[in-house]
């Protein structure tokens, strides 16, 4: 699962955007949505990873019984989609480049699973040291 | 402000969808962007009025100098929008149908202005009654 969002990812690493990715499976294993962070190529500073794989997903009548994957743990922007939609678990690939509200989630009963991938985190990591603007413009910082 | 929201929840409700407006202006007034619910309208569960607003206003170094208006309290997700962005304030028209994330903001030193407004609260009451369906996905709640 992980994997579909680290492609989405590096999609938008090669793309000039913010390398973040996203993807909504069943809990079937059956894939929802999957996108990326499009700051950069929309000019839409809305779609995070998480929110685009989101948005991808389309309608549902809740979310209970889905999965969240991102590459990236979630700022609070989408710490709060997390914990609005209540997912059944969340799969973390990268929480050293950011933590956003991974504990906050956690206080709330929500599974997070930080599976500390070494490709996510060198990822994030250089895209941080090569563009700090649009790293710190995608979480309202600059 | 909250009127250019209220248009916009307005026309969410004419055609068809979950009518909340949201608005975005700088400081000095200016509006910067205007949006509501399209969960209906584009099959997007992401845009909720605040995210429209936000995805309208387009790309910013930070939001600090802006006010976020919404015709209703926001619900989690949103709050988590304006936890991360730190809006210099909030200006909300109903939080009796909803209140989302309102005290948690509070708690955070966010400026929040409930403006009550009989007008908003008519309109989401009359939604909620109306087509409980339709709420109750918008929070994935159905």
């Amino acid at each position: 699962m992980l994997a579909v969002a680290l492609e989405e990812a590096r999609k938008g690493y090669e793309e000039g955007g913010v390398p973040v990715g996203g993807a909504i499976f069943h809990l079937d294993g059956t894939l929802l949505g999957k996108g990326h962070n499009r700051l950069v190529q929309e000019g839409n500073c809305s779609l995070h990873g998480e929110t685009d794989a989101f948005r991808a997903a389309g309608r549902r009548p809740h979310w209970h019984d889905t999965v969240l994957v991102t590459t990236l743990a979630p700022c609070w922007y989408c710490s709060g989609l997390i914990s609005q939609f209540r997912f059944a678990k969340v799969i973390v690939g990268d929480s050293v480049n950011a933590q956003g509200g991974m504990e906050w989630l956690k206080q709330q009963d929500i599974e997070i699973v930080d599976l500390a991938s070494p490709e996510c985190i060198e990822l994030v990591g250089r895209f941080q040291r090569e563009r700090p603007d649009l790293w710190k413009e995608c979480i309202g910082e600059a």
